[in-house]
């Protein structure tokens, strides 16, 4: 069956007009036809199209489930958008399709990408959600200077800086993490995170970590991330 | 220190033309300037640049470092190219950067993509190879049938087909990978593998896995394959 994303459909009973226009328009849904609209908040509605319209298309629901993330212990990372926007595109669809709770556009001192549209990023959110059959959209942040994420209290206690530099002493992060407790990874910028990052960072409790001997690209390094937390929670 | 990739270093003390040009247009290195050189055999040649030639780039080789791949136990996806080949090269890209052995491009029933040119893909495993600071490239096969490599007796004994139809019983990956072991694991196009050719995957020893809730892409699945394996490794 189709799936939309409508975050407010229980209140309006209408999907959005990009939705609309993709169901009717381009698929050629018409009144009667049975559709599955997720809000992004977790939940899953059964729904029947009322009014087949193009850009306001309402629909009748029929059911509800509740579909909550599949993996306990949030997994939030902290990364560095990387110069080129495809990159950092693939690794948030990639992140998306395995399971994030959260994505933090991270600004260092080295970051060679200082903006951050997240509008396109939003939409390429949507679409590996529906993709991978979750009804949770990760939360995205505006782009954040990295200051403001080493002291945010309300981040998880277990944190990780994951650093390139081989002469800081590292923990190898799959011997460190702890499976169910909520995680942040904080992965820095092509230039990596400078000496005062890493120290600033040590000093408000995350712990340096490697991901193992490979030199892994930002891009690559937030998606293995995301791959080891689920490898190791479905281990 | 500039990395170059040069298959035959050893006996020819040239760089390819590519490289050479490389070097000595792009980078204007010099004679006597020290290169390292990968040889993709696992060798890490220290050189000094003896003829600084745009297309026949001379070197004299100064020191020799055996680089094996750090993991034990092979890794080897057998993965259906994408119709959108961008996403194979991207996934391709990814798993040679944290560590694959072999990737064998997958011909079934279902394959949107029917044709595959090794070339252009085989430029990206060395760039990913020399990114992540290996010195090893990835054996890369031609396009094979499955049912070549279903009845392929080389391949390990570990072997595994990840499979989207819930209906099957599969078994969690990451709870019968045996890390040690070589392993092989099939994932199939879009259109995901035919009965039949789970059926027969099965009758030649393949275990039906699923990688957990998240519906994955072609491409994902095979990233997710190879983090996954790196992860439950480091642990």
């Amino acid at each position: 069956m189709h799936r939309f994303f409508a975050p407010d459909i229980a209140e309006t009973l209408t999907l959005p007009e990009q939705e609309s226009q993709h169901a009717v328009r381009v698929l050629r849904l018409a009144e009667g036809d049975e559709i599955e609209v997720v809000d992004g908040k977790g939940n899953l509605y059964l729904c029947r199209i009322a009014l087949a319209h193009s850009k306001r298309c309402g629909v009748e629901i029929t059911g509800r489930t509740a579909v909550p993330n599949h993996w306990q212990g949030k997994i939030i990372v902290a990364v560095a958008p990387t110069k080129n926007l495809d990159r950092m595109e693939w690794m948030a669809e990639k992140a998306t399709e395995m399971g994030v709770d959260r994505i933090i556009p991270l600004l260092c001192r080295h970051s060679e990408r200082k903006e951050l549209k997240t509008e396109r990023l939003m939409k390429i959110l949507v679409s590996a959600m529906k993709q991978s059959l979750k009804a949770t959209l990760p939360q995205l942040d505006e782009m954040t200077p990295i200051a403001r994420v080493l002291t945010d209290a309300s981040l998880p206690r277990q944190r990780f800086v994951a650093y390139c530099d081989a002469a800081t002493e590292r923990r190898q992060f799959e011997q460190c993490y702890s499976l169910e407790e909520d995680v942040v990874i904080m992965i820095g910028p092509e230039g990596d995170f400078s000496p005062e990052e890493v120290e600033l960072a040590v000093a408000n409790g995350f712990v340096p970590v490697t991901f193992g001997e490979s030199r892994l690209r930002t891009e690559t390094a937030a998606m293995y991330a995301v791959a080891a937390c689920h490898a190791l929670k479905q281990k």
